[in-house]
C-alpha cells in the first residue's frame, strides 16, 4: 500500500518514521568496514525513542551515549546499561549519577576542569562508588574540552585517578565537521579529532595513568573516518534519521531521510505564489541549519504524501502554526496545484530540533502492508 | 526570601514564570483604557497552561484564542468554552470540531477560501449543528486571508450564510507589526488592521450578510491601538510573559520579562571568553528572533540567578545541551568570573518557542516567600 494512504487516518502535523529507510541508516553506519575493530556508541538524543534505541542497539544494553540525565534514566530503565552522559557534569547533578548508578547503571560522566574532577571525587568518596569520569578534550575549537597539549590535563586526569574517582579515558567531538561538505574534509576533520584524543591518551598514559577508552565521533566523521588507530569508539547520533543539513554537505541523499512531518494544506495566496500548511515552526521548529549551506532548503523540502520530494518546492517561512510553502527563490520549479486538504510530507533541516517538537512517532513499519506503529517519545531533563 | 535560594532546588535547565510580572503583563493589556469597549480574547497558544490561561481570563469561560485542537479540548475541559481556532481550518478536522461543539464547547473556525466554507457548510448540514466561522482578513501581505476588497469575501460570506454554517464575522492580525519599533509604528500598524476589518465588514453588511465579530489583534497593535471604532474584539498572546523580542520593539522593558530558563555553568573556555552552561537550544529553542533587531541578543540574555540582568552577557551560541555565554560583539562588556557550578537565568528571545520545549513551569509565586509551584504545559497537536 502507498504510503499516502497508509499515512490517510493520521491528524496533521504529524512526525513520521520510514523504518526501512531508518533500519538502512543504522547498517550503514555499524557495517562500515572501518569500524570493524572499535566499539560503536550511537547517541541516542536524536530520536529520544526506547523502540529507536533498540533498533540501533540491535536489543542489546549498549554502548549508547546520551545528552541528558532523563535519557539515562529512561533508557536504563528500558534495559540499556553502558551509558555515557556527553555533556559536561554539572556538581548539581552528581546525586542523580549516584542513584543511577546504584542502581546498576554503568554510567559514565564527562568533564575538562579541575573543578568538576574535584566534584566527581567527593560524589564518589561520599557513595563508596567510584564513579567513571572522561576528559573532554577540544579537537576543533567549537565547544568544551581541553587541547590535547594543555598542562590541566594531566592535572585532572590526577585528581581522578588518585582521588577516588575512575579515569575512564578521553573524548571528543568533531561539530565543526557539520560546516564542511564532502568525505574528503569530513575525512580530515576525523584525522584531526583522531590525532586529538589520541595525543591526549598518550599523554595520559605517559605520565602513568590509565586511559583505556578513546572516544571520537560525529556523523559526519564517523562516516568519513579512514583510520582509528588508536581510538577505541565511535560515537554518532543523527545518522539513524538524516536530515537536510546532512544531505547537504554530503552524508547522506535526500532520499536516505528516514523522518518527514505530515501536513495538510489550509490556504492560499495565489499572487505571491503561496500554499499554507498546518506545519508551522511548532511543527519543524526553528532549525535553519541548511541557511548557510550551498542550499537553503528554508524550513524543509516539500514531497507529496507518498515521501517523494516535489523538485524545489520548499517551506519557506513559519509562523508558530502556519508555514508557508512556495518555490526556491531563484529555481526554476514551478508551483503544483495542491487544493485545500491535501497531504504532504516535509523533511527537516535538523532531525534532533525538529522531533524534539513531537510526543510520539508514526512509523510505517519495513514489512509492506503492517499497520502503523506509534513510538513515544520523551523531552525534558 | 531572594530568587536564588528559592529557585536553589530546581535542576537545570528549567522553565521558570515570574508570577508578580507575569500578573502585571496581564493587568497593562486588560486596563488600557482604550481597550474598554471591546472584548479582549488572549491568545493561549503561548503558556499552554491552564493555570495561566485561568489567569489570563480571570477564572472566566473565555474569549480565548487557540492555535490547535488540542488546546482548544484541554482548555475546554478545564472550563474554558469561548474559544478562537485561529488557523485556517483544514476540512480533516471538522469532526473534531464538532465534538468539541457537541460537547458543549462555543468554538469557531476561521476560513479564507470557499473550499473551506463549502467544507464547513457540509459538516453543519451533517451535524444538524451549525459551525461558527469567521473569515480571515489579510492587513499587512504577511500570512493568510483576503484583501478586504477580494470578490471571495461576498461568495464565501453568502456560501456559509446561506448554506447553513453560521457566519460569524471577520479576523485578521497584522504579524508585520513585529517587524517595527516604537509605539508609533505599532498605532499604525494598528490602524491598518483595524481599516481591513472594518471595510471588509461593511462589505459584507452591504450586501445582506451578517457580521457580529471584528477582530483584530497582535501583542504589539492591541498595546498601540487608540481607535477601536467597528472593531469587536482584540486578540494578543505573548504579552503575559514578553520576551526579547517584544523588548527589542519597544512593547515592553526587559525587567518586564516574566520568562527565564534557569541554567548551570558547565565549563569555560577563557581564552575564547566563553563560559558553557546546560542551556542549549533544547532549553532555549532554536528561534533567533532578535537577529534582525538593532540589538542581537544571540540565543538570550544572561541574568543572576535572581533575575537581574548581567550587562553585555549573552548566550552567543548554542549546541542541543551546551550553550556558549560571551560578552555581546562590539560592546565593552567584561567577562564575569562564574564559576563551574554557578545558577544563571536566561531571558528568551520568544516566549512562545522557548515556553514549547519545557513539560511544566516552576512558578516563583508573587507572595512573597511562598513555595514554589509547579504548573504543567502540554503540547502537541
Amino acid at each position: 500500500m502507498p504510503h499516502a494512504d497508509r499515512l490517510a487516518a493520521l491528524p496533521t502535523p504529524s512526525l513520521v518514521i520510514d523504518e526501512a529507510k531508518m533500519m538502512r541508516n543504522i547498517a550503514g553506519l555499524r557495517d562500515r568496514p572501518e569500524l570493524a575493530g572499535v566499539t560503536l556508541r550511537p547517541h541516542l538524543k536524536t530520536a529520544k525513542s526506547v523502540e529507536v534505541a533498540h533498533r540501533l542497539l540491535a536489543g542489546g544494553p549498549g554502548a549508547a551515549t546520551v545528552s541528558t540525565l532523563r535519557e539515562a534514566e529512561t533508557f536504563f530503565a528500558a534495559g540499556i546499561t553502558d551509558i555515557l552522559y556527553a555533556v559536561g557534569i554539572a556538581p548539581q547533578k552528581l546525586d542523580q549519577v549516584l542513584a543511577l548508578r546504584a542502581a546498576g547503571c554503568d554510567l559514565t560522566v564527562l568533564l575538562d576542569s579541575s573543578a568538576q574532577a574535584q566534584a566527581v571525587v567527593a560524589a564518589s568518596l561520599r557513595s563508596g562508588r567510584p564513579i567513571p569520569a572522561l576528559i573532554e578534550i577540544d579537537s576543533d575549537g567549537h565547544r568544551g574540552g581541553l587541547s590535547p597539549d594543555d598542562p590541566a590535563l594531566i592535572e585532572i586526569g590526577g585528581i581522578l585517578h588518585a582521588g577516588g574517582a575512575t579515569l575512564g579515558g578521553v573524548m571528543t567531538h568533531a561539530g565543526g565537521s557539520y560546516g564542511v561538505v564532502g568525505a574528503e574534509a569530513h575525512a580530515a576533520f576525523a584525522a584531526q579529532e583522531c590525532a586529538a584524543v589520541v595525543a591526549a591518551a598518550e599523554r595520559l598514559r605517559a605520565a602513568g595513568l590509565p586511559c583505556p577508552v578513546v572516544s571520537v565521533g560525529s556523523t559526519p566523521t564517523a562516516h568519513a573516518v579512514r583510520d582509528l588507530d588508536g581510538v577505541t569508539e565511535v560515537r554518532a547520533g543523527v545518522h539513524v534519521f538524516f536530515d537536510l543539513v546532512m544531505a547537504g554537505i554530503g552524508v547522506c541523499r535526500t532520499e536516505d531521510i528516514a523522518l518527514s512531518v505530515l501536513t495538510t494544506v489550509i490556504g492560499h495566496q495565489k499572487a505571491k505564489g503561496w500554499i499554507l500548511v498546518d506545519a508551522g515552526w511548532m511543527a519543524m521548529s526553528r532549525d535553519r541549519g541548511t541557511a548557510t549551506q550551498a542550499v537553503d532548503q528554508g524550513y524543509g523540502l516539500v514531497c507529496d504524501a507518498d515521501g517523494t520530494v516535489i523538485p524545489d518546492l520548499i517551506l519557506v517561512s513559519a509562523n508558530q502554526e502556519h508555514g508557508v510553502i512556495a518555490v526556491r527563490p531563484g529555481s526554476d520549479g514551478t508551483l503544483p496545484d495542491l487544493p485545500v486538504g491535501t497531504r504532504l510530507r516535509i523533511l527537516p533541516n535538523h532531525a534532533c530540533a525538529t522531533a524534539a517538537q513531537y510526543e510520539a512517532y508514526a512509523v510505517v513499519p519495513a514489512q509492506a502492508d503492517a499497520a502503523l506503529l506509534h513510538w513515544p517519545r520523551f523531552g525534558g531533563w
